[in-house]
Order: C-alpha cells, then structure tokens, then sequence
C-alpha cells in the first residue's frame, strides 16, 4: 500500500478527468479507484488513466480501504447523497460546484462532515486562477479602497450543456444557468470580498431558449449532443440585485444563451479604484496615480488551478492545511442561489437570513 | 407681427442655447425673447442669436404678447413654478429634463397644461437620434421578437457637473447621477417598450465621489468649474432592478463617476433578437439569419435631434400634430425616480403604484 | 473480407495521407492499400497509417480485389491515364483536382467512367467547407438576388509549390498558378452559381518570378525544397475577364507570386447583396435591412470538408447518394482553363464552346 | 486692367467653386468673371468669392476682354461645345474632366485648341495629390522594375451622384460610373506608366440599382438630392480587362453602387515591387530588402492638388511651362471609354486602334 492519499473519483465524465489529471501532478496523493454507473465510459477512463480499479457502485469505492478520500462530480442532484454517505465511510471530500441542489443539502453535507470529523472542499476553481489570486492581493493590499458594488456578468449567446441531458432537468440540476454557472463569479465574488452575508435579493429568471429545443441554433454544445426528447424545465437566464445589509451591492446578468454578445467579467468598484477579472487576460486596474487617472494592466503567470485546487485538497486531507473552499461558504452560495429562484416565483424582493 | 410661432426661450445657459439654434432651423417658429437672470450672459447670447428682446425676470417674458410658446431651460427645481406659470399664462411649453424633481410635481405640470388645453412637450432628445430611430423601426417590424429584459448602463468615470453648483444640491436639483443622466436612458429605454409601467424597484445609490470635493481629480467638467465652498449631497452612482409586472425587467447601473471604464448603452434582449444602442456608431443586432447565429450591423444617415425635437413640438403647438414626448410620459419617470430614491433610502424594494 | 467499402489510395503524398485520414473516420469505408513509386515514403505511410498492403505499381493496385474504389492523388499529367485505367478495372474514382491536364482528357476520363458504369468524385473540397455551405444557403434562400458579378482574388505573395519540381513543369502539370488553385475558387463560384456555363474569355498570364529560380525569395515552401536544376516553364500570375452570356461576369486575379499583399476570397455581387467568402472567418453578408445599409456577419460550426467529402463519395459508391462535385463540372473547368491559356497565347478573347 | 491673368470661370457648382478658391491662390492670376445659367446661384457665388462680372450666357465671358483663360466646369456635354467656343474666341483652356461625351468630341477639341494655338489642360487633379507624385517617383526611380499588371478598384456601396439628374442622363453625361469616376483612376495608372497605348478591351456595365431609383437607399448623396421624375439610363458597375499590347494588361471594377465594402485604389504590380495607391494614408511599397520580403510604407506632406493644378495651367497658359495634363492624353481615356461602353454592348472583345 502507498504512502500516498488514496483517492477515488466518483463520476468520470468531463470533469471527473480533469479532477483525475489534476491528482497525477499531486506528489502526496494518488487516484486509486474509478467509479462510474456508465460501463463502457469506465472501462474507457480506467484505460485512459491508467487505473485498474473500477466501481460501478459507488458505495463499493466508499467500502475500498485503500480509498482515503474521494472526488464527487457527479449531477448536482447526487452531491448530497454521496457527499454524506462518503463522510459516514470515513472519507475526505472534494465536491464539485455546485454544492448541492439547495441550502438545506448543503447543510446536511455540513452536519456529515462534522459528525465525520473529516474534511469537506469544495470545487471552486476560478479562485485558484492567477488572475483571481492578483485581484485577491490588490483588495487585500488596499488598492481599491472601501468597495461599494460588484457587477457580475457571465452571459453565454448559445452555450447550452447537454440540452435535454441531465443539467437542464430540474430534478437532476436544481436549476439552469444560475446553479450552473453562476455560482462560479458569486464565489468569486463573495470570496474577494471576505465573504459579505447577502441580506436580500430581487431577481427574475427566464427560460426564453431552451424550452424550443428545436428552434435552437447552436455552433457547438457543451456536454452535448441535444436529446429532443428530453426535459428542460430550468432557467436559461437570471437578472438581480443583492444586498449586502447597507454596506454594498451586488448585480448580475447571467446566461447560457441570450441574443447579445458573449461576456464574463467580475467587477469590484471601490472608492480608490475599481478592477475587472474577464476569464482571461491581464488584470485592469482602473483609478489614479498621484492625483492622476490612471489605468494600469497587471501581468502575472498563469497557473493550473485544477492542479492547486487538489493540491490544497490533499493538504487540507493530510491535516497541513485549510481547505480552498469552505461548505459554509458553499452554504451562503446556496442561500443565495435559492432566495434569487424564490424571488423570481414571488415576484419580489426576498430577505436572506 | 410675424405668421411664425413666437418662442420665448428662458435660461440661456448651454442648453438654453441649444434650444434657440435648433429653434432656428425651423421654418414655422422664431425665438422672440430670451430669458436669463445673470444680465452678463443674457446679453452675451442676445448678441450671439441675434435677438433683442432681453428679460431678466421670466413673469415679463411671459406677459409678452408676441411669444406664443416657451422652452424652460432653467434648474431642475424651477422646472415646475415655471412651467405652471407658462401654462396659466397660456403659452405651449418645451420642457427640458428632468421633468420636475419628484412625481407630485410633474403631475401639477400635467394639471395646468389641461387647465390651460396647451401643448406640454419634453426634452427626451435622445429618441431623435438617428440610431434610436433605427432602433424603434425594429422592435416595430418584429426583429427582436418578445423583449424580456433590457439592460441601461449609463457610466461616466468622472463627470460629475457642475460641483458643489445647483446640479449637486438636492434642493435645486432634485437628485444628482440619476436624474440627471439616467432619465435620459430610462426614457428611452421605456420609449422603446411602448412604455411598459414599472411596478417595482429596488436599488441602491452611492455618493463616494462629490462628497470629497478637494479629492475629486478630472480631466473637464461640464457646467463647471467646481465651487469648494458649495454643496454636494447627491447621487453620483446609482444601481438596480426593476420590475414591470411579471412581463418583464430593467436593470441599471448609472454613474457620473466610478472606477470603470466609460461605458453608455441600453440593450434590448429579445427571444429573436437583441440590440444594443450606444451613443453614437452603427446599430447592431445580435441574432440568426436561417438559424445561424448572426451579427447585424445597421447604417443611417445621422440627424440633427435637437432640430427634429423642436419641430416637432413646433408642429404640436400650430395643433399639426402630437408632442414627441408627453408629460404622461414624463410622469412615469418621475415615478420610478422616487421608488428608486425611496427603496435606496429604505434598503429595500419599492412597489410602483 | 470486411463489409466496409475497401479504398485503395494512389499516391502518398500530402494530399494521400490527407485522403487516408479522412476515411478512417468514415464508418462505412476503410483503406486497404496503399500505392507509391517512391518506395521510402511508401514504407513510411503505411506505417502512420497502420495499413500492410503496399504497391509500388498502380496495375498492381488496381488488379487486387479487395480494392473496390481509390484515391487518385498524384501528380496532374497522370491523372487521365489512371482515372481511366481504374474505371477499366471497375473501380469508383475519387479524383484530386485539377481533373486533368485539359478539358480533352477531362472528356476522356468521363467516358471511361460511363463505359465502366462507376462512380466519379472530383476533388473540390472548397465545396465542403462550412462557410461555402453557409452561402450557398443565402444563394439559395435569395439574401443576394440576382447575381451578376463574382470576384475571384487568389493571390499569393511567395507561394510556388516546389519550384523547379512537377508542379512548375508543364509536361507534368499543365500549367501553373492558374491549374493548380485557381480551380478552387473558379469551381467554389460557378457551384455556387449552379454551374453557370462561361462563353467567353480574355485573360493573361505572366511568368515573372519563377523563371528566375535563384533570385526567387521566400519564407516557406510547400512541395520544397526548390530544385534550381529543375524547370519553370508555366504562369505564376494570372488576371482576366470571363462572360456568362449576357447574365453575368466574373473576373480573376490569381498568383503563385506577386508583389503584393496576400489576399484570398470569391466575391457575388447581387442586386439585394453580396457576399464575401476568405478562407476563414465569418461570412460576412453586405445589403440592407429594411431598406436600411446593413453587414451582417454570420457565424458556423466548423466542418472537416476531407471528411466530408470522403463520406459523400463513399455514399456514392455505396449507391445511396450522388458525388459531391462530378466529372461535367470538372469539363467545364478544364474548358475554362483551356480558354484562359489559348486568350493569353493569342492576346485576344477566345469563345467558349 | 491687372497684369495678371484674367480668369471666367464657366459654370459654378460645386467644382468651379473649388477652381474659383484655387486660383485665388495663385499669384499669377486672378478670377475676374463667373458664368452659369442658373441665375441665383450666379448671384450667390459672386457674392461668396467676390467677383462683380457675373454672366448669365457664356458667349457673353467669351466676348469678355478681360478674360484671357477659362475653366469649363459645366455637365459633360458642354465640355465639347463650350471648349471649342472658347479657343475660337482666343481663350486658354482648363477643362474638368472627363474631357468630352466621347473620343470624336475629345479629337474636335484638340482641332480646335491647335487652330488657336491656345493651350488645353485637363482636369486630372488625382495626379497632383501627394502620393500620386511620391509613386510616380517610385516608378521613375525603377523601384517596382518592370510593371506588368495594374489593378484599378473605385467601387462605392451607395454613391450615385444626383440620382434623375444631368449625372445619370446619358444625353447630358455622355455615360455613369465609368465616365464619372473611372476616368480619374484610369487616368492615375496611365501617367504612372508614361501613357501605354490601350489596344483591345473586355468589359461589362451594369445598371443595377439607379433605375430603381424609389427603391435606392442611401446615407448621403452628392449633387443630390434625388429627382424621382428624372431619368437613369446609365452604367453604375463597370470591369473588363485592358490589354497594352503583349507588355501589360489592367483588370477595374468600379461602382457607383454595390453591395460590397466601400474600396478604392490604384495598384502597381512590378516585377521588382507593387504599390497600392489609396484615396489617403501613406504609400505602401511591397517588395524585397536585401533579398528579404519587405513592405515599406513612404510618409509624405499632403499637398492642395487643386492649387497646383490651377497653378500649373497659368504657367502654361503664360507660356512659361506643359500643361499637367494634355488634350492627347484625355484622347486616349475617351478611346478606352469608347471601347469600353462598345465591348459591352456588342459582349465582346474590341480592339482599339
């Protein structure tokens, strides 16, 4: 038996690879087990990676002894289950966003943890990003001064996953571009910001897409390609503001299809300066330089946060280190992400608790 | 006595001098009086336009025979006593924005201008502009489809007017960012929807800038230069959510100064199509030609706004047609500027009666 | 003996091993042979490609039974003579562009294929591209009109194939420039005109780099390295005028080398709008929208046209489909071609037939 | 009465306007009598440019003996008449371009400029522009080597000029796009290559747009606006190719109107270097440094082409200097006008003698 963290990946699709890549580059840990209920995608990884140990059940990988902690990335509607049941084995998990389909899972999940004693990461890659990790300094170096609003915009012209598939089926996903997408720039966002408590929301969402499956032209698909016979009943786009008590606000636009240009930024106003993380690029400072109006572009070397991530993982595992992403945080996303689908069904502003 | 609509223009300042120029341009009126209360600049812009009846006090303008009609250029706060006095002194009026400071007081203007059964147009320029035009023509002929949410971004990084002068103290003016600039985009924006109602809003709104006025460093300012020993107790960032029914949202984000980028537009998204208008340059619509994802850009001849608005309401006062913007209209605005104020006061949404 | 169809390729050049790619990823064909003169390259490929059975003699291939349909992917001069020779041994022909030397043993290859009762492709693979799919749409859905005038610009700045080698030596190649891409965008725009029939021509072609082998500069080769003891003996530049009746026209400039910027697109002038197809890119379609100047740019999934049109000749062979460019079409090229090089000899306009 | 040289200038629209403020910026002569038929803009230029001597009737300027030269800046068909009365009254002629209605007129005029002994210049102001003389430099110095191809572009989207008026009347233009904008450009690329002798021509007119003259929309019209009860019965897309003997061919399109991108220029194919001449912007020179691949950009001062051409035709007309652009030349354009116009109509080929 290794010296390594023995890992196992419960779910082998896109993202279960990506988790499994990303552990090779980890000295302290080793992917020793696959699980998937697809046979033929689990033969075909097991092979692809070089792993021999194959599950189809995912309660035989918990009952694996030489599994020391697991990866989730499984649909959303699974992540509580499994999450709880891997911590009752005795597990450490890493848990793909979003953390579960609603803040009373993602409670459960806490509790599990807690009574496993075990530890709970959650996977919030965009933090792990250089250009996050710049935009983290200046707000901690005090360059933006006091901020006062944040603007999220991750708008998608035609980016659909799997229309029809599991992630635009409400019972399997929770939701659509909120719970898919969103919840990458609201933790991005809450996590520059020291983790503000949002106070209330006033949000609409609309399905204007999707539900004409066959009217909906696309260049390419994500986790495609489409089932015309399947079921889409979630959102595909969501508009807002959130407050935080009388300190600051938030607004959003998201979407994984509209008729406007794509655009995916998180934007921090702050009375000294305001910046702007696209996906990509140098970071843009926006503010003055001795009394004078000055724009100045950070460089920085680009990092692969899926490797960080589990690194931060397998420390936090190995008891060195605090997770990357905390499930109380997960729990305020969560919070949020329900107040923001109650205040579209109301109609109405909600208040968060 | 001349066959030519008369027109009494009062408050000669910048706008003041727009009015008379584009006034100029039209064949049925001509500018008979001006109007100014610093005796300086009433006689620099009566010998500039070439006009020689000069009144320091608008009630003696108003006595004079020959002027049939005015435009009311003054402060905000003045925008109603002036224009109800016009009205009872049975002239038509051209009413610059904002309307008036607050809801009560457009609806005065709307009662004297029935008292009286004389034309009340507003200055809403925008919708003359070549590209609103356009614009108009597709949401018309059906290019966009069923518009669920539009976008307005009106965002200057420093373009605060005149500060510590009237447009920054709320007794003069009524507000600062927002009724100042974002009038602008909410009419045209609501012009463009057939002028949906709004029935709800929250929203937020800063002062980070004008309060320190010492600190405040820019490279021009309009209707300047700043008076240190004034007064600034406005808006100079305003954001949020509204709602119009369940039919459809708005979103906001209006700044006369903010760490960002300039950036002015309002979007139009639509289930076929979408359209964003900024200031100036080609329209462009964001949709599918034949079910492909398409980029549309649309050419015009540009056009003289101020022109076309004052021959429009030229035409309304010779009783040849409808005034461009109606105080009806004007009364709606006001309406959503107080929720917005009410709901930022009270950290809260605000529903729109 | 599998059930797929078994392709024999000819030649294993660049274009062989392109055309050997391409039907492995066509479920219903595989390549059983492969055939070079070369045996060093011959080894070579049949071992990237993983296929043993390997001639150094066409007849050879031609005479095994398991081959029911090739690739005829060599130099120009032996195009006719092994077409021809293949339909005698009852094979389908997938034929690379130019068809042939001339329009005569164009003719001659169509009645080897009718006398043999097989199936002829030619190699047009501009055709399968995702943009010139897109126009052919907006052709056929009637955005352009009427088409009176196409613009064929082909211009290379420093772009002969192995100078010196068969692609300059007109015994081997028949021409230059002209035969060896001017075939492309000539085929790309009468297919897209439904295969206008061209009656007249006055055109030109000049030889002015690659007859002075040594003085010739430039940064890559395709085909290379140059062999300074070889022959130029054919057009490096061509320009001129075609006519299509009274309905239309089109005129070309073409160049393996010119002093000029790179430029690449075939241009259709309608009286409702024209279109402009690069090589890559958008489409970018130029008319108006309700009476008003519009570009619009259309965007696509990209395609694998080698694979595309593979499958299409299969499917043809296969008897379930029709070839995807056919030998009548080839003719009129090569009678175009014909006619180009006669107009230049004889510095006068030469009917076409 | 003045030393300097007496100037009428025939016809005041927009272009003797322009020759009117030219001479005045030439020492040696003086603007001393402006003609036009339409008396009230005859009245409206006197009193912009200061000139008393106004006539309505242009024998009466030709009587006039003050006035020693002219310009003739009246519609084409006047070119002819007007000219040949003017050298027979003893006068020096600047005659705008396009030199006449055909070759047989263009011949006439020089008769008669040869029986007067009087000198002709033409209007080809092009070759006065800054980057025109910075090529013909180029050229001179043997930059480009042996020119072998001129490619000519003046292609507009929308730019009929005056659309129903003298412009698009062949009984008063004498011909549309070609006549009224070919002329220029085909003038440029012949005095860069010191007059080559045109000796067959292929080309096509259309009339695409004008005669729908209701459904023609544009953003701006010179010499507009449009008279819907006038006539189009002229060309408003013209291409061909030109043959200079065996020596060098020349391939235009040119447009009025057409869905295509607006684009404009002359280019130089050498076998050393090419050149594009744009209507602006700096030179670009394509070739090879040193045996490398080189592109070269040649900055210049802009220069008043009009001044210079006025300058030039005084200095001529004072015996003291060539005209910049003879009577002889102006033949050969009509020549290649001619043939152009005749290879259309009859779909042909033609040879110019």
């Amino acid at each position: 038996m290794s010296d390594k963290l023995g890992i196992g990946v419960i779910g082998v699709g896109t993202i279960g690879s990506v988790h499994t890549d990303a552990y090779a580059k980890v000295e302290a840990a080793e992917v020793v087990a696959l699980c998937d209920i697809k046979p033929d995608r689990l033969e075909e990884k097991g092979r692809q990676h070089g792993i021999e140990t194959l599950y189809k059940n995912y309660h035989d990988l918990l009952a694996d002894p030489s599994v020391q902690a697991v990866s989730v990335c499984v649909p959303n509607a699974l992540h509580a289950p499994i999450s709880v049941d891997a911590f009752r084995a005795g597990k450490d998990v890493m848990l793909e966003k979003p953390m579960a389909m609603n803040q009373q899972e993602a409670m459960q999940i806490c509790q599990a943890r807690d009574a496993a004693g075990k530890v709970l990461q959650l996977g919030m890659v965009l933090r792990q990003h250089a250009n996050s990790q710049v935009v983290k300094d200046l707000v901690s170096n005090g360059h933006l001064g006091e901020i006062y609003h944040m603007r999220v915009v991750r708008v998608r012209r035609r980016g659909i996953p799997g229309l029809g598939g599991w992630f635009t089926t409400k019972d399997q996903s929770g939701g659509g571009a909120l719970i898919d997408i969103a919840v990458h720039s609201f933790d991005l966002a809450l996590w520059l910001s020291e983790y503000w408590q949002p106070t209330a929301v006033s949000a609409t969402t609309y399905a204007k897409f999707g539900p004409l499956m066959e009217d909906y032209h696309y260049t390419g698909m994500w986790a495609g390609p489409p089932d015309y016979d399947g079921v889409f009943d979630v959102d595909d786009y969501a508009t807002g503001s959130v407050r935080f008590g009388r300190q600051a606000t938030m607004s959003f636009e998201v979407a994984w299809a509209a008729n406007t240009a794509e655009e995916s930024f998180v934007e921090l106003l702050g009375d000294k300066a305001g910046v702007r993380i696209g996906d990509s690029g140098p970071v843009k400072l926006t503010g003055e330089l001795d009394g004078r109006l000055s724009d100045t572009s950070v460089q920085f070397a680009t990092q692969d946060g899926f490797q960080i991530e589990m690194q931060r993982f397998v420390e936090a595992a190995l008891g060195r280190g605090e997770p990357a992403a905390t499930g109380e945080q997960g729990v305020v996303i969560m919070k949020l992400l329900d107040a923001i689908y109650q205040s579209s069904a109301e109609a109405r502003e909600v208040t968060i608790s």
